[in-house]
């Protein structure tokens, strides 16, 4: 109950801010509705198909899919809105990357996976809407170069499958890792907590080795 | 019978204009082969992957995939055809998005799944074709931007779903929703309609809370 | 035994070759991780979601997925290296496309899926690695331009599948079409050898066409 709550309240928001980059590109109401859904429900439903778990929720629950449409195109109507009010829009994301993590580990564990694959499946949900998004407008992929995002989701993956592991109740680990994991997105979000970047900067010599090694590859 | 000649109609013409933007592009043969069929079967591939019917069409009917292939090759044979006459492919063109819109319905609808998933899996295989092609080639996706494309997909499909789901046989519902769906889509290129633009111009201050906030998101 | 260790030096030379374009981008781990991943399984994941072959390979053996993201990370640490001995690593790479392909090739014979389907699948595995790491990194796919790659993939597909199905025994074809594939790939890279190139130049007034017609389609 809890987690279907506030999964809704998830993927709302992740539609509108979806809907405002497709704004930025100057996209139709289709485009919107597209890249709203791509970026509020595409992390589950990569993930889905990865798994071979069918069917799909949005295809099972279309009101998933209707919600995330309207988000998209009522985004149209108060984008000046969705800007002021960003600050409420980062917590509810936060919120929400918690969540999509929460359910991706659960699904996956339902499925018997091993724990690798648990954690993969908690990040796959949480991180590859953004990346869908991006793509599609293409932008440069926020997520593979700033701040802990995939970290956090990683984070509540694990923390989520071990706590489960080790016998402790459902609802009680549920609650914890949404409080730590929230607090710990929120946290890297105040403190800019991110990755190291791995960077080769190009000079003449090695970038013709590079690309003759990327060519070949 | 109709629906399988039309359908080879659409593949050809689809595949051929695909083959143009990866000339534009200069790639290979290979390049003009995977642009080509993404662009003709590229739909009803991701429509079959969401909804989890395997198998895929071209792999139980492999020579739909030869006939993509050999189109767009053929393409860059004749290519200063394909541009002379491209208002017949307007025309192919148009048909062919009809047709794949009420195949991928029937689909959905043979499946047993819900009116607003039918509907949408008509716009998938109408829409994700072009969609991939211009990822592939790396461009503006044309159908989030331009016309009454996904529109009338989204048309066709409500139509067939709807005459079915009132009784009306199936052949009649199957060229009328052909007819009027082919008219709609001719209007629309013709009198240039088009869904409302989602426009957010980025001011320096609005540009710098929007990116927080997608990146956030 | 041999396919497996070949397969293993294969997806460790891509995941490297995967990470250092990350680096261009200058990703962070996490990006560096998962081009690197998307670089050497993501043939074998489209592959399977096509051929809806579940459960996934790296979904059954995670070890293989750990591998490349150890992979991906170490190459944070040694790109000099990796840099300096690319031809060691053009070698891998090329058996690493063989191997790939007869991988395929096998899946989808196993299967029992036609002839034209084996072969495809045969690149599709080969292939699509480069491809998704060239559209996340967004560059131009270097597979559409350049070089004898998926015509290699493609050869080893049709000798191994040609040869099995003319009753020869099965490890004197893998290590037969391993040879001549290494030695066609090497002589391709060698000579430059490559397919032909379509190439449309826009002229003003054809140009337009195009675009119309483009976008009409």
């Amino acid at each position: 109950m809890l987690l279907t709550t506030l999964y809704i309240i998830g993927i709302t928001a992740e539609a509108m801010t979806g809907a405002l980059a497709a704004g930025r590109r100057h996209m139709d109401w289709f485009g919107v509705m597209l890249v709203a859904s791509a970026t509020a429900i595409g992390g589950g439903t990569v993930r889905d198909i990865l798994l071979g778990h069918y069917p799909l929720g949005w295809v099972a629950n279309p009101q998933y899919l209707a919600i995330t449409c309207l988000a998209g195109l009522l985004t149209t109507l108060i984008a000046p809105l969705v800007v002021r009010f960003h600050k409420v829009f980062v917590l509810l994301d936060s919120l929400g990357l918690i969540v999509f993590s929460i359910i991706g580990c659960r699904i996956a564990m339902d499925m018997g996976l091993s724990p690798l694959i648990c954690v993969v499946a908690a990040v796959v949900t949480g991180v590859f809407g953004g990346l869908l998004r991006d793509l599609i407008c293409r932008r440069q992929p926020l997520v593979l170069h700033k701040e802990l995002y995939a970290s956090v989701s990683f984070f509540a993956g694990c923390m989520y499958y071990g706590l489960l592991h080790f016998g402790l109740e459902e609802t009680l680990v549920t609650i914890s890792t949404l409080v730590v994991g929230f607090i710990l997105r929120m946290a890297a979000v105040k403190f800019s907590w991110r990755l190291p970047v791995f960077r080769i900067e190009e000079t003449e010599s090695e970038g013709d080795s590079q690309k003759k090694l990327e060519h070949n590859a």
